[in-house]
């Protein structure tokens, strides 16, 4: 689709793009409108018809909206905002320059401006945030008859019309009922004698990530969001848990690795904000490698005689260092799919250790036969004794133990303390890890061959 | 409420716990099923209706799910079976040890089994085995009326009724109609006009990611699953997409934290499933750092003049390590978002290699300060001259820049030639950088210390 609109742009045949657009979808004109020249941008846009134009603008990279956006008339402007929902206005609204944002507000309408103010003003990623305040509302002593009408009659620019919340006159929520029960019932039925009155709801300031995470439990199409008092405010959609559910999921791939968490996708970040977001955590880690450093530099004198002890370093603090962050990246997810909670620390830490000596065990006989096989035999180095051998494979064995029961219990410590646990990942674990396998390194090494 | 039916439970007040249950969620009562005795497990489960307790079992862990089919008589079996929808039962038999899924299938009706059978032949995480075969299907000639008379009849056993299916007489899909377009269209239109005819669609080979990827991009209720002569076979709906998702998920971070990835949560893994999934790599990591122990080998006697340049060895090697991972993290997720593909490479490299330019200048500057001040001036180590200062910081630049090179770019390059790139992150790329890092400071030291 996308080369043959692109070849009719290029021709100017806008009347062949018309019909080819208005048959697809919102999201793949969006890639469309990627890749068109900008100067062309606006009027491709132009072509589309009044509802798709407005799909298709939520679903475009804030850049190409930007542009589209400044070249807008005011009348225009007002038409697109006029059809979007106002969870994507705020989407919208969130990432524009200042300029823009006062465009936009200056063009809607009243109610409209005071909602939007009113959604800016929940705390970041919360419930409030990501909710759409249109939703279809019913009356507890309604027909299912006069549901459908009202359904039909407020039902068009909802974003969801298949989940409806019944609520008293000071829009308290009372309950649900979904259209499938609504088609199910006959139409005499009363609204408040099958609408189900055992709701899950959030508030307007619960985490984003603890809606997700409702979803992922109970399988909604959409969660109620209410105030304090119980009064409904909003709801939020699948859809939107699913990119909520995404963005977490970025969040703690992202900190795992060592980075401070960003908002903007790869290609739209440039090198400085790259650059920002990883050089903290590479400071943090390089000033506390100072204690390695340390480390080495009090068995110096040691190291001077058994220089061959020094060529086992890096093998020794990467196998420690990969034992502990695999733990670690273990147990941090499944604290974030809460498959795993601090009540089961003893639990964990148990399993942890019979893994680690299983996996030790196996290295340790593993890097004897390496050593002993390649280093000693093969590369034919005299150094490497049968005590080195055995030095460097009880460490082995030592570290892992130690690295897997630190990497599987940060990680629940963090959060029992708050933290996020994803904090105590790779990065994190290495460094401690690598200090604790050097103090054991030299001091079997004292033990056994000085 | 947990605690209240553990509490009835116990005192085998029965009648008020079904009082309590029927109004819960079956995702609670499924957390609360986990939590029962063994031996009271059948009871309590028993006194759920059969709706909800056929929801409920959906919900249960898999040990639970055993341990109750071994305690249902074949009636039971039965009756639970027929509420289930049919990838709920496909689900529940992937998990069952051989025996059980015997039981299962013997009590399935002929049809059934037939299906059952169908779906386990479809490749591992295909389309194919996440779908459900109940959806609601109209013909193109129906009018609006007769389309609400049969989702009426044939609805109450879909998982959706809300996005219907237009086929024709060989069940190939013509359409889509959503009951919200059938609510908003007057009783006599026809669905031949009031379908949306373009249709996604996947196929039943198709992965699982992708089909996922497609809810992501098109906010989609479900997705129709066709064969290869597109004749409609059964539906996706959009839970059990988040779950793939999820899953997709957890298995990126496993690979990424060097594990082979693992289908059972953690908790009911044994230290055994943990060992068998952690120990290739380690192993193979631990042999491939065997060339870091050679370079360190071949530069002994250079190490013996200068004992105090292995002090930094851990420093150089963890920022360089850090540093890779940061940019392979990075890119690893934004290719499985698709924000990044191949031909984007030249654009990912150079702006890796200017971040890499400022991180590496800010770490060479802080590196330089840190050595003279606190291992020199403070700590008092003559033997850190400032060419041994200078050779570390120089090492240190070079490291992050080469590192932050390789970590977006083998990414790209493994997912170019078909392999995971998530298998390309940090404990594979640390292995790479710490033998660069290593030749890179020994060859510096070389030229200006000797």
């Amino acid at each position: 689709m996308i080369e043959n609109a692109l070849k009719l742009i290029e021709e100017r045949k806008f009347v062949e793009l018309a019909r080819l657009l208005k048959e697809e979808n919102a999201a793949d004109i969006a890639v469309l409108l990627g890749e068109v020249e900008e100067t062309a941008l606006p009027v491709v846009y132009r072509i589309l018809p009044k509802e798709l134009a407005a799909e298709t603008f939520v679903e475009m990279d804030p850049d190409r909206q930007e542009l589209l956006i400044r070249s807008f008339s005011d009348r225009e402007l007002r038409e697109i905002l006029d059809e979007l929902f106002l969870d994507d206005t705020v989407d919208i609204i969130e990432e524009m320059p200042a300029g823009v944002v006062k465009r936009i507000l200056k063009n809607s309408d009243a109610e409209t401006r005071r909602s939007i103010n009113e959604i800016l003003q929940y705390p970041d990623d919360s419930a409030g945030t990501i909710m759409t305040i249109e939703y279809v509302d019913l009356k507890r002593d309604m027909t299912v008859a006069q549901a459908f009408d009202r359904i039909r009659k407020t039902g068009y620019d909802k974003e969801t019309i298949y989940d409806c919340y019944v609520t008293d006159a000071s829009r308290r929520l009372l309950g649900i009922v979904t259209v499938r029960t609504l088609l199910l019932s006959s139409t005499e039925c009363i609204i408040g004698d099958i609408m189900d009155t055992n709701v899950i709801s959030v508030g307007t300031h619960d985490d984003q990530e603890y809606v997700a995470h409702q979803f992922e439990k109970y399988d909604f199409l959409a969660i109620p969001v209410v105030d304090t008092e119980n009064r409904l405010v909003g709801i939020v959609t699948f859809d939107d848990a699913m990119d909520v559910i995404q963005e977490e999921n970025t969040e703690d791939i992202e900190i795992m690795g060592g980075m401070t968490p960003s908002e903007k996708t790869y290609l739209r970040s440039t090198a400085f904000d790259l650059f920002r977001h990883r050089i903290p955590w590479l400071l943090l880690l390089m000033v506390s490698a100072t204690f390695t450093g340390m480390i080495i530099t009090g068995f110096e004198s040691a190291l001077a005689v058994q220089v061959v002890l020094t060529a086992f370093i890096p093998m020794l603090m990467d196998t420690g260092g990969n034992s502990g962050s695999q733990s670690s990246v273990t147990i941090i997810r499944a604290l974030s799919l809460g498959e795993v909670e601090f009540s089961d620390l003893a639990r964990v830490v148990w399993k942890e250790i019979r893994t680690a000596v299983m996996c030790g065990l196996v290295l340790a006989v593993a890097c004897f036969l390496k050593v002993m096989l390649v280093d000693r035999l093969l590369m034919g180095n005299t150094d490497v004794t049968i005590f080195v051998a055995a030095v460097v494979c009880i460490t082995m064995a030592l570290t892992v133990l130690v690295a897997k029961v630190i990497g599987c219990s940060l990680p629940m410590i963090a959060k029992k303390l708050g933290f996020d646990p994803a904090v105590m990942a790779s990065p994190f674990i290495t460094t401690i890890v690598d200090a604790i396998s050097l103090l054991v390194y030299f001091g079997i090494a004292k033990l056994l061959l000085f």
